[in-house]
C-alpha cells in the first residue's frame, strides 16, 4: 500500500553541472552518489522533507536514461511511490490488468526493492513502486 | 527556506481519463478539483503522505499547459517545493543571479503564494516555490 513519495527522479546528462543547483541554490541536503550497475546509472541524492530528489545520470549509451535524454533532454523522469508491501501491490495491479514493466521486484539504490508500472497504464507518467530495505515483507 | 515537497504536477489533456489511475488503481485519496483562472488550468488533487499529486488540465488553448501537451503529451510537468518564506527565498535566488519566471509571488491553488524558477536556471526541470496560506510571512 502506498504511504508516500520515496523519491522524484530527474534525468540529467551531467550531474556535475546539476548538483550545484539543488545543493547550493535550493540548499537541499546532499547525500552523495551511488552507482546502480544493473540499471546503468549513477544516482545523486538530495533530502527534502521525508522524500528525496534523485538525479539519474547514464553510465552507458545503452542505459534507458540515455534514450530519455536523447529525445527530451534533462527533465523529470519518474515518481517513486513508497510502499510497505511491493509484492501484494504488484499482485493487486496485475489483478486489475495494469500493464507493468517489472512483473517482480528488482534491486534499486539504497538496497530497495523496486518495480515500474508501464507508462501506457499510467497515462504517460513513469511510476515506480519502492519498498525500502527496512520495510521488508519477505521480498527476496 | 525549503521544507519539503508541496506537490508534483502532471500535465494531462483529460483529467477524466487519468483520475481513475491515481484514485482507483494506486488508491491515493482524491481531494477534488479546483479551477485556477489566472493560470487557465483545472487542477485535481491526490494526497500522498505529506505531499500531493496534482493533475493539470488546460482550460484554454493558450494555457501554458496546452503548449506543454502539444510538444510532449501527458507527463510530469513541475516540482513544487514548500517554503515558509517565499519572499526571502526569491530575494536569495535573485542575489545569486538565478533566472526566475516570477519576480514576485502570485496566487496558486488552495490560496497558496507561488513563484516559478526559470527552467534554464534549473537545468530543464520546472521548479515552483509554494508558500501555503497558513505559513504567511506577510506576503500580500
Amino acid at each position: 500500500m502506498i504511504q508516500g513519495i520515496n523519491h522524484i527522479a530527474i534525468a540529467v546528462s551531467s550531474m556535475e553541472k546539476v548538483i550545484p543547483f539543488f545543493r547550493d541554490v535550493l540548499k537541499l541536503p546532499f547525500e552523495g552518489t551511488e552507482e546502480v550497475v544493473e540499471q546503468k546509472v549513477r544516482v545523486a541524492f538530495f533530502k527534502v522533507g521525508p522524500t528525496r530528489i534523485e538525479l539519474l545520470e547514464p553510465t552507458s549509451p545503452d542505459s534507458p536514461i540515455s534514450k530519455f535524454l536523447e529525445s527530451r533532454g534533462n527533465g523529470l523522469h519518474h515518481i517513486a511511490f513508497e510502499t510497505d508491501g511491493i509484492l501484494s501491490d504488484l499482485d493487486a495491479l496485475k489483478a486489475q490488468g495494469v500493464r507493468l514493466i517489472d512483473q517482480a521486484p528488482r534491486h534499486g539504490a539504497h538496497h530497495t526493492q523496486i518495480a515500474f508500472v508501464h507508462p501506457a497504464a499510467s497515462h504517460g507518467v513513469l511510476v515506480e513502486l519502492t519498498q525500502p530495505a527496512e520495510k521488508t515483507d519477505g521480498t527476496p
